[in-house]
């Protein structure tokens, strides 16, 4: 029964999709003191609706509505929440509290969900230290595609993969008894069962036959807010290294950390924007530029390299890892994990622990898995090689 | 190549080993304010060997060696730990922590290793409130063997599977080209490779050829220390659903905790001894009556009910959930979890991460299946059905 054969069709020439969507847990911060105790009592104040940190609202992450005050307590903003505890909050705090949740959200402050951000919260531990273990100090040694590689190559090694990439889907057909696939470049396929793992922001640009149901249909004409821009800067001063900074609301690049030396013996610097103020990096090298050198200024004065990929432009992603605006999930998280006949729905976007996390896109794939197998062993659609 | 045959061999009549040794973290506690700051604070003074609360001694907990001076650490005993902080704690605090670290080893303050006890508040995310959430508060609705049934249901659907309940392994003769496993009843397989989850306690009654080298057969006669005695009892007095005691060190029973109502109406209390003060609850059933009763004096005199199991007397056990002396660790981690030529090893008892949970086990299950399956590719010893 695990013998199953698997066409795996890519849009992209790669695999990994976002996964560079991860990368914000990715990069080792080192802050100071002042700063440190700043955010964490920004962040406290921010997440504590319960009197618990957020504790007895949500008091299992992987099932975020369990207590269904949870649910109402969706309608708001993070901008309504900061709005509601003000007049508790000191200007610094203020200025970091909003520039550590636009980090997250890569979205605005109207935009983007508070509860979603007490998600988040709640999976690092309901702590700030928490929030530093598990979303910043650890990255993967040799980069995130060293790890999906080996996804890859472990299927590979099955001798049941097979694989096309550049080969984005158009049309998905479910005849009942098989589904059939339509690709861009005029190829199809045809399989027992379909594991979909095409981002929200871009499911729009797939037609299904029969059509998506209106719970489906909503989630995607909302979709997420993220359209984080992550802008790389090689600059000459080596004592950038050790720095993490927020240059906010003034600058479209809200938050920057030091992140090591390339081989060249710069400082790399990355800087997070997002669709607060945003900026389309490419067509606007000079905003960029001044940007950057505006995160500390005199600091950064020469920068030798920028990098940057936008990924809000990239049809394949359009936008960064998945932040939800306000009631998004109250109303449509089962629609958007709901199956929809034989064709199964797969992603970070809606997994119910990591969200938004390469955890939560294999949170996904197991489950995706899962769900084929049992199908086919009940419709005996499989076929056994013993 | 996922299409392995795969024989399984099981010494008792059902699967599961020792999952019982997680349910120390399947037990809701249900705390009063005193009692919880009480053993915080005692916690905490137990863990800062390094002015950061273990974060800095111990920084990865899947790694626990990573600071080399871990290991030197190692061979601190929880008593000798003790002894170094005894002037901080008051008597109470003394009480409260001593009964919980006992409660986590079943061993003795001088037999169990201090730093396995640190890895414990690590990979509970160094906090007491993590060590509660991580061990205490949540359990399988439907208990530990439902969880376990579908591991094995899932391995059965493979129809890849063959197992033998009943069937204790003798020994084991590897031959180069393949395994040949003797049990005790007289039968004799053959395999590729063998997987061996006998644990640390129990592997000297499997005999080895060639024998195992020296590091693996000092870990054995080394042995862990967790000789755990749970009781449970079902007493009339409906208050002690919500009661959490420590009666000790009078007392056999060391740390008790009221768990539930039972369908006759009664409260169910589980207690926990070890080998501080160990008792054979079978062989002495007039002190075990009598230890539950002083566990809160006046309010257990009516037990209706005794139920236990003496893990330490059965023999494919040997003990609870694995818990080392000082050093244990330290020299032989590595020489526990190596290779015997085309044997594998996997369990708990010698995990990186959840070491002695059930977590664990899933950790070395899924090493030992990678490590065979990479094996048999190398060697082209397996039968790929395509």
């Amino acid at each position: 029964m695990f013998c199953l054969r698997v066409l795996l069709l890519e849009a992209r020439d790669r695999i990994g999709g976002r996964s560079w969507s991860s990368n914000i847990g990715g990069y080792p911060f080192e802050m100071g003191g002042t700063w440190d105790s700043l955010l964490a009592s920004a962040l406290a104040k921010f997440v504590n609706v319960d009197g618990a940190f957020g504790r007895n609202i949500m008091p299992q992450p992987a099932n975020m509505f369990h207590v269904p005050e949870a649910r109402e307590l969706d309608t708001l903003s993070a901008q309504d929440r900061i709005d509601a505890i003000a007049h508790s909050l000191s200007p610094n705090e203020r200025a970091v509290l909003e520039g550590f949740v636009l980090l997250c959200s890569g979205g605005t402050l109207r935009g983007m969900s508070f509860l979603e951000f007490l998600h988040w919260w709640a999976i690092c531990g309901y702590t700030y230290q928490g929030c530093l273990d598990f979303l910043i100090t650890y990255k993967f040694s040799g980069g995130q595609s060293s790890f999906a590689i080996n996804f890859f190559k472990e299927a590979l090694s099955t001798k049941r993969l097979t694989y096309a990439f550049n080969s984005p889907v158009k049309s998905i057909v479910d005849k009942g008894n098989k589904v059939e696939v339509k690709t861009r470049n005029g190829h199809t396929y045809q399989a027992a069962c379909m594991i979909c793992t095409v981002p929200l922001n871009v499911l729009s640009t797939v037609s299904f036959d029969p059509p998506l149901p209106a719970g489906k249909r909503a989630a995607i004409s909302i979709g997420h807010v993220n359209q984080c821009v992550k802008v790389h800067a090689e600059v000459a001063d080596k004592n950038m290294r050790s720095w993490t900074g927020v240059t906010y609301p003034s600058n479209p690049l809200v938050y920057a950390i030091g992140d090591g030396t390339t081989p060249a013996g710069n400082t790399h610097v990355v800087a997070f924007g997002g669709d607060q103020h945003h900026i389309q990096p490419e067509e606007k090298l000079a905003e960029t530029l001044t940007a950057v050198r505006s995160l500390a200024p005199g600091k950064m004065d020469d920068v030798r390299r920028l990098v940057f990929h936008n990924w809000s432009k990239d049809e394949f992603a359009k936008g960064a890892w998945f932040f939800s605006p306000p009631k998004l999930l109250a109303d449509h998280l089962e629609d958007m994990r709901a199956r929809h006949g034989n064709v199964f729905f797969a992603s970070s976007d809606w997994a119910l622990l990591w969200r938004s996390f390469i955890d939560g896109a294999i949170e996904e794939g197991a489950r995706a898995a899962m769900a084929v197998k049992t199908e086919l062993a009940k419709t005996g659609k499989a076929i056994a090689h013993l």
